[in-house]
């Protein structure tokens, strides 16, 4: 129980009990953000006919290929074709077909000519010309989308584990990908505890404070794709508390966070109670700031215990939390959220693997590091500065200025 | 009508219309992503008074300044001191008393020696020693967190147009800034017309494509911090679009955007429709793709109208329509969401500003962007592929590889 475990034992030892979560199927309208559950193949082609890039008129390139603007090409229009139908003509020599954008292409004609390059009217309640003069002679495909230019019938266009974007929604409205499937979202159960904590819309008596980590933790739960189930702030009182714990239970969340209570101090009950009804492994990890760690169970629902601290319990959540979310949601497991970054000043540390608040900006293309604020625990300003977490690895005590190092980005400010 | 204004220009002709929107309230549980609207100025210090970082004794440095492992000092415990509680007592000569992490200090007491540096025990169901054996030698304030060490009465902590975090909604709640002010979010109604569209849950029929613009759209719109109000997709029907426009005049929308509609096609209604009843400026800018963007306003209402292919209107949307939301939402305008970047490749442009698709990495710290996928503005794959849009300013043609550009980054992947 006192030796320490690395960041990386702790997180996979976490990781190996949480699954992805079932597929649900979602419209079009809520998929934004979410997670897409599997590979999405084309059934169709896109464009799904060849069409008009422009507004103008539809010619078989060899009718015109002389066409200059002293020394027009007549034809005779024989159709009219708007966006939306699908023509059943064919263009024969000398003939033409006006044509809007995005309308499909008459057969027989190989281009368009747009109407600035023609004597037609380009009011749009301009009656259908008799004949037209072409001023240019197109190359054969020329302002014509053909079938399948961006997406080919059979094509795989997005890969399950991808977090939707509004242009991936598009695509999907475009293949008539509807209902969407994504993963489902995690609900995670989050008890404060701690009878110093006050709620934030209370006036602060002495020796209180105010509960904050439970509003942070809820908005980092939703902001990891997650659904946050508040049980509220418990007092020190064992009985409460696992009242508390058994409504989680009763909601069958995928996890249960608390926040403090579990420390070695005398006042903290969570262990106690969850080592009754459950199982509980309490880690130190070799990290800071957030070093202890509790991982268990509770009536079967897996529990992780958190610090008190608010930077201890913000860097605990990103470091084991979060992962496990992810994982939950469907998002490949990887380094991708984390940038190489250059130091803006020299950086000391005790040898833990250290989780710096620090400000990431572009100077000159380069990602560089600052750190940002003062750098205790219990202060929540510094964390709000700070874009990104700055991690120096285990056993490096001192680095210069101009090292490099990752760091996890923590604000959409960046980028 | 036939010049080209400049895309700076046409931005600025629209922003001028538009102003911030008014202050509403909500609750902490739902401030996350919400823009601040006033300065947050600190009405109590944090902590709100010296209090332990460790559980251990609190005790008079003075008592035990020649305290070793070997030669340890006893002090009588007078008190036990959990969080929460605003000790009355004064710690005299010799005296000491238990103490918790985040517990205030007892008058007297001028640091803190841990648990672990003293004879008591770390088993949180311990009674209270009468006496405690001292190890080590603290310094005056040793783990002790002093009144203010985070935010001192008074400070200015958060300031308004800045978009709220998980850790700000933190530091609120600490402050107990219950309900916060924010500013509401912009309504914007979302009309997508043609008789060419079909929606993505129907079957494909020859000649048609289905609508993506509005789900593409309205989840841009969300993701501006404002409200989409989808209006539908009207046919190529003067007197249906009119009815959808009505629509929105009822529901007094900030905004009304449509997709297609404003080209030179004979069949696109909405221009006529806005200038019986309202004003409309029709504009070529100078930039691709997007070139045609119309602007003005519906009984009242303004309106834009984004070209109908997919990537135009998505890039229309991002220059012309996002600083509006921004600067309803309170986000202060600035360059701020842009990423100086260094062009893998060499790049061709036709003079006019104008906007690639590209993929951003990190490359050895620098960021490094290079083309994503067809650049035609019908073709969404290139769009999901691109993590940024990549700004060739106007008037230039040419750039060799290596060279600095502006780009937008327009997904979450990155950073």
């Amino acid at each position: 129980m006192s030796s320490y475990l690395s960041v990386k034992e702790a997180q996979q030892r976490i990781l190996k009990v949480f699954n992805v979560k079932p597929v649900e199927f979602v419209v079009l309208e809520q998929a934004n953000r979410r997670v897409l559950a599997q590979d999405i193949i084309a059934n169709v082609n896109l464009p799904p006919f060849d069409n008009s890039s422009m507004d103008g008129f539809a010619v078989r390139t060899e009718d015109v290929k002389l066409a200059t603007h002293d020394s027009p090409v007549i034809l005779q229009v024989v159709a009219d074709i708007p966006a939306g139908i699908s023509p059943a003509l064919t263009i024969q020599p000398g003939q033409a077909a006006r044509i809007m954008t995005g309308a499909q292409m008459p057969k027989g004609a190989d281009a368009v000519v747009p109407v600035e390059y023609t004597d037609a009217s380009q009011d749009p309640n301009s009656r259908l010309p008799e004949q037209v003069r072409i001023f240019h002679a197109p190359r054969p495909g020329e302002y014509v989308r053909p079938t399948g230019q961006d997406v080919r019938q059979g094509q795989t266009v997005l890969n399950a584990g991808r977090k939707l974007s509004p242009q991936d929604i598009g695509l999907l409205a475009s293949l008539g990908v509807t209902p969407v499937p994504v993963y489902q979202k995690a609900r995670v159960a989050l008890l404060t505890t701690g009878d110093e904590l006050i709620q934030p819309d209370q006036p602060l008596t002495p020796g209180k404070i105010r509960d904050s980590n439970s509003y942070t933790l809820a908005a980092m739960i939703e902001m990891s794709d997650a659904i946050p189930i508040r049980l509220g702030n418990a007092p020190d009182d064992p009985l409460v508390i696992q009242k508390y714990l058994d409504l989680a239970v009763d909601q069958k969340v995928d996890l249960i966070l608390t926040s403090a209570g579990v420390s070695v101090g005398t006042y903290d009950f969570v262990r106690n109670i969850i080592e009754q009804h459950g199982h509980l492994e309490f880690w130190r990890v070799n990290m800071r700031p957030g070093k202890p760690i509790a991982f268990g169970a509770y009536k079967g629902i897996p529990l992780i215990g958190l610090p008190g601290n608010p930077v201890s319990s913000f860097v605990g959540f990103m470091v084991f939390v979060r992962p496990i979310l992810q994982k939950m949601a469907g998002i490949p497991q990887g380094r991708g959220d984390f940038l190489r970054v250059r130091l803006a000043e020299p950086v000391e540390s005790d040898g833990r693997e250290t989780y710096f608040r620090c400000s990431i900006s572009v100077e000159k293309g380069v990602l560089t590091a600052t750190l940002a604020g003062h750098q205790g625990s219990a202060n929540l300003v510094g964390l709000t500065k700070a874009n990104a977490l700055l991690i120096v690895p285990a056993g490096v005590k001192s680095l210069p200025t101009g090292a490099e190092l990752e760091a996890w980005p923590i604000s959409s400010d960046f980028a």
